[in-house]
């Protein structure tokens, strides 16, 4: 290599490549705080930051706001200036009043970078829309993982890998939780200690009970399969009510909880299912190893094989740094002059045909629950719960593949193709006052 | 969502995204052949493919070259048509003709996506000056991990993630011959099914030396440091000369061995060392659960946790699918006009600062090392090897942290912050005549 390949090589390399374009910062909590200090420590100033919005400037903040006094913060979304093709980054969380800002931005033909599931989950084919129509960008990796990069792994697989199932734990605040009850920590003190790390809100009721695993699985749906997120039907139990028991039922099979999602491709009516639900793992299973609030998904495939990704699934400044990485992108993009589409918004996929191999129930091998319930029914002592489950399992042609009382309780194995069949015996149990504790045993 | 809204969405959907570009194919292997199947199925027909080499027409392939009579196929490099701007796709491996076509492409503005990381780890600079100048590109996510999208991730993270290491598992084949030796087969027995299985070719030697696995940490070391490859400097342990002994050792200390490659950021003398050694793993660690010929990496970085990936690093299919991945960002470069930079030909990084807390080896915990060897020096039945071995361990400033011996043989335990000594150990052992079985104690 010559010198002066290495000195314009290097000198390339000084340069860092191109800078961030100004921005609109709307939100200034974990993530938007974690944010606005990268961007302090990369460039030595926040003047990129041209406007920010907060509900309370006068809020103590480990990342303080810029210049309280220049106008650069405002507190009504109205105010916030996110029209004529500004970059936008929402770190606000919930519908109102990222929707509205959202919709502003695109448009107006900007970019909107953010990293709320709910918004996109829910909004995500409407904003995409009117991206396409005006030439703005939606850009999402931030809402799926925190710092772990599955979303532009789903992105860039091409269409002929042909994705066979996505699974994950892609709920950090549940995957916190699991591990303290596991660790021997009550369901109080595991919530407590989850509050002070940042890992969980006041109410961390969307974390346990699986929206928030929900919605995240609806987008990778979106962009693995082209199916709008809001089509994909997910059938979703969270930890509730009883996590501590889901552990100890665990702990005595030998394994572990972890609160798994999944996605399937369309089958053959086109309609995508997914689901959430706590699952047994075994001890040394890479599940297993998902150890605090870390996420991992798994993407099989029948063409790539299959590949995994893992890393922080929460926490502010994981997030913050996937949030810098659609930055980036939008920096490149526009380096590359003429609005050109650096990346795609999300892979702008022919929706996956059904795929008689793969999308059908048959298509996977037959799977096991441990379910176990009271043995007799409640206030009522003198009926034996045995025969009537029994009777459900067979109208739903669940097989028992083992059954064992233990110290009152029944604990059973039931097999199946067909997850739902599961959820519903689940329903009718639960109909009899019945509090039946499913876990679904995953492979590793 | 309005059903207009919804049925502008399916029509873009079912556009599949931008078309692939022309393409010329050097090289029609297991590689190359893989990708003019994924193209045909794809697209019905081979025709966005112009032209190939190969070098022999007339040997019988699983995918049959496009109609031998109809000029697309040729045999000499100089005969492919890879100058003025075109895509060239290369899948040659081995440095000539390949970097001649690399060359010649790229000086001519277009683009080199190749899966060759002998190529890149040896000529990347260069490669990557040319396309500079001239407004090419150089597109190698396939030269490292097969399918397993580790380029990607590290030229995606932010400058501000602050790579700390990167550690992985990077070559196929030496895995799956590992995998067979601890299954009980022989390392005959495995090189032959390596070989039935497409995992080695018939001289496997740069997998099992460690010099394939040397090329792609260098390649690593680029996109994440934007350390010139060239300049990384490796020192390299393969699984040779006895690979059943190490396993054997593995064995009986209830771990497995694994291969594996790991890089640091430069230090303060802006020197990046890399090594590639046999390590012992935890039966239930994730490097362990690493089967066959799949491929893992973990990044730790200071800012954004741990991040891993795992996926088929070897076999035709997974790399066929990195290139498409490769040639989809050329897709999107196309429709997004004039030439813009879609995507990072690799991260152009600020060089790491050198970071006191990191680079140096006092950032990293001491580790440990197994060394086995005989009890006395061979043919001098009379001198016990141990003290001999304490004197070079003090010289060296290593501590001994164990020692047994077992049927005449020494098993010790040694500790160190500088990896380098343990080298300089090993390499007085074998000028003793001695042959000391090394294997690096590796975390979780």
């Amino acid at each position: 290599m010559s010198s002066a390949v290495e000195a314009a090589r290097t000198e390339e390399a000084r340069q860092g490549g191109p800078p961030l374009p100004p921005l609109v910062l709307a939100g200034c909590g974990t993530v938007g705080g974690a944010l606005l200090g990268l961007i302090r420590e990369g460039r030595g100033s926040d003047d990129l930051v041209r406007s920010i919005l907060v509900r309370d400037p006068a809020r103590e903040r480990p990342e303080p706001l810029p210049d309280p006094d220049g106008g650069r913060v405002v507190t009504r979304p109205s105010e916030l200036p996110v029209e004529g093709g500004r970059v936008v980054v929402e770190a606000l969380g919930g519908i109102r009043p990222a929707l509205g800002l959202a919709r502003r931005t695109l448009a107006g033909g900007g970019t909107f970078i953010t990293a709320n599931k709910s918004l996109v989950a829910e909004h995500g084919t409407e904003l995409e829309a009117l991206a396409a129509k005006s030439g703005g960008r939606l850009a999402f990796e931030a809402a799926v993982g925190g710092g772990m990069p599955v979303v532009r792994l789903l992105r860039d697989l091409p269409d002929a890998a042909r994705v066979r199932r996505i699974e994950g734990i892609l709920n950090g605040t549940s995957n916190y939780l699991l591990d303290e009850l596991h660790a021997g920590r009550s369901w109080s003190e595991a919530l407590q200690s989850a509050r002070a790390l940042g890992y969980a809100e006041a109410d961390p009721s969307r974390d346990v009970d699986g929206r928030d695993a929900a919605d995240k699985i609806r987008l990778l749906a979106w962009v693995a399969f082209g199916v709008p997120p809001a089509h994909v039907r997910v059938t979703r139990r969270g930890i509730l009510p009883d996590p501590e028991a889901l552990v100890a039922e665990a702990r005595a099979l030998g394994g572990v909880v972890r609160l798994l999602a999944r996605v399937d491709p369309p089958d053959g009516a086109g309609i995508c299912r997914a689901r959430v639900e706590p699952c047994l793992v075994p001890r040394d299973s890479p599940w297993a190893d998902v150890r605090g609030a870390d996420n991992r998904a798994r993407v099989s495939t029948a063409r790539a094989g299959t590949l995994s990704v893992s890393g922080p699934g929460a926490g502010g400044q994981a997030t913050a740094l996937s949030l810098l990485t659609d930055l980036g992108d939008e920096a490149l993009r526009r380096a590359g002059g003429s609005g050109g589409l650096a990346r795609p918004v999300f892979p702008v996929r022919t929706i996956v045909a059904p795929d008689p191999d793969s999308s059908r129930a048959e298509g996977h091998p037959a799977e096991r629950w441990h379910l176990s319930l009271e043995g007799k029914i409640p206030g009522h002592p003198e009926i034996e719960v045995r025969p009537r489950l029994e009777r459900i399992l067979a109208r739903a042609d669940i097989r028992l593949v083992d059954v064992d009382r233990d110290s009152g309780r029944l604990r059973t194995v039931l097999e199946t193709r067909h997850a739902p069949r599961v959820d519903l015996v689940g329903e009718r149990l639960r109909a009899l006052a019945l509090e039946p504790r499913l876990l679904r045993l995953a492979e590793r």
